[in-house]
């Protein structure tokens, strides 16, 4: 499959139709976090996006784009994160009815949010091979169209909005650092950050544990886990085919941190900025608390992805 | 002590003085807590405030005005508390020493955030009257002058620019909800209510297990607690002989809250707002949901105290 080419103007299309739909989050920072990095720090806050998290965004541009082709009777997909809560959320602003394909053990916190929103839940094993084949089977018999979590270009796209925001916000970031799982955030980021009029780095954070992305761009190709157990549970997933090309052209850097780091980073932003973030959004500030000399001083913005953790259930 | 009268222009005299020196906290609201309240709610988030708390407003606003009248060389108060943190803030911006009493058993935790701030711990026992006489020792041996963290005129004048901010964004609030411990802060919110143009009912909120507040108001003099054992450890204090004639004068209501309504109120804060509040400014939310009958489905104003918790020993 040849990959789409992405201009500004469709970054500018999707801010447009999206802008009606979603929180414009704000940005923060914290005098104590700029001494700890040696780098002013801004971060975009989607943990108060609708939803809990910037997965909204991208389901909602995705979702809005279907239906410019034609009427949708319903969307499916298979997630037991924040991109369930968020296609719930998104479908029930539009008036559809959301299918989620979520593996029978996923935490009762979750399928509880995804409720919450209205969304549909039909359980499976807990493999992808089930995954998939129970969204396919709901596509189907109800007509239902699939929207991948992230490997969808105008979810990408969408999700790259929050970046465009920032960078809106305050215009002379140097560098941006954002969380890769899926590669959606990242690779909407990158394009942000490349279609902004000032030089501004887009810079991917991941765990060590689950370092895909990093070992995908070393090697050429989309490299897979062989552990998934980081504490950053947004990020265990791996890159598709159209994320990584993305990713491949436009971002040279990721960095990688251990677990203790993004527990550290979690906790920190907690007591000083006393804002809820999720693990996975913890890693991006781990990466720049890591590597004080990459960021060098320079302007950095901060995609705090989102805010839905299980405060029955914190690391520290 | 003839009590003071409070006028409008004191007020807007304070938050002049006050300004420059703190941060105008956002206000926030949620579609879900609008739901479970039956009325709209708007969060001031003094969580977001310098040293985690509201207290900043009122020992900036007594220092600066001290400073006024003569050099102030050192400034001393006791207080385990948000307090604590505040006057340190305070001083350091002026450039002077803050001397904290603080009993010997306190959480590490506080001292290190005080220490944090530049302020100089003298440990005592934990009794009031040996902080009474550490004070009181200190203020002899430096010129240190004693702030007391809530019976002070300055100090109730200050707290109450939270309150005189949210009503400048949110103009038509039919009632404001604060938490009462010592009561500057509803004292200082009464005020603000009490000197806005639009009828504007303050409403204080209190721990049923230290509702001396609610008890003082009934009985027409300062009441004690026999009991300190709440989980809002910042509302454990009594009235003094400067906030119990301006709750006297202008409070009606207190509602008082269980335990568990306070732990579940933080929770859902927590959850669903994704900021960091900490027990004492739950009690305001608590307050609202326990009695959705006595706020009618009034816009109501909710004035979050602090963020300043111990994220090793939560609550849930």
């Amino acid at each position: 499959m040849a990959s789409l080419t992405f201009t500004p103007e469709m970054l500018a299309a999707a801010r447009e139709l999206v802008g009606p739909h979603v929180h414009h989050t704000p940005v923060m920072h914290s005098r104590l976090l700029d001494q700890l990095a040696g780098a002013p720090l801004f971060f975009k806050c989607e943990n108060f996006q609708r939803g809990g998290s910037y997965k909204l965004r991208g389901a909602t541009h995705a979702l809005l784009r279907l239906q410019e082709q034609a009427p949708v009777p319903a969307v499916v997909t298979h997630s037991s994160g924040n991109f369930a809560q968020a296609l719930s959320v998104a479908a029930q602003a539009v008036g559809i009815p959301a299918h989620i394909v979520m593996p029978e053990n996923a935490p009762a916190v979750k399928k509880a949010a995804v409720h919450t929103y209205g969304g549909r839940i039909t359980e499976c094993a807990p493999t992808l091979e089930a995954r998939e084949d129970a969204a396919a089977r709901i596509s189907e018999e109800t007509g239902a169209v699939f929207i991948h979590p992230s490997n969808d270009p105008m979810v990408m796209l969408g999700q790259g909005t929050a970046c465009a925001e920032l960078l809106e916000e305050v215009p002379d970031l140097e560098c941006v650092v954002a969380p890769v799982g899926g590669g959606g955030l990242l690779g909407g980021t990158a394009l942000a950050c490349t279609f902004t009029d000032n030089a501004c780095e887009p810079i991917g954070a991941e765990p060590l544990r689950v370092d895909d992305a990093y070992r995908s761009l070393q090697s050429g190709r989309i490299e897979s886990n062989s552990r998934t157990d980081t504490v950053a549970d947004g990020l265990r997933t791996v890159l598709g085919s159209h994320t990584f090309p993305v990713l491949k052209q436009y971002v040279n850097t990721i960095i990688r941190v251990e677990e203790a780091e993004i527990i550290t980073a979690m906790r920190l932003v907690w007591e000083r900025m006393k804002i809820v973030i999720e693990p996975s959004s913890a890693v991006a500030l781990a990466a720049v608390l890591k590597d004080p000399g990459y960021i060098g001083g320079r302007k950095t913005g901060i995609i705090v992805s989102g805010g839905n953790v299980d405060l029955g259930k914190l690391p520290f």
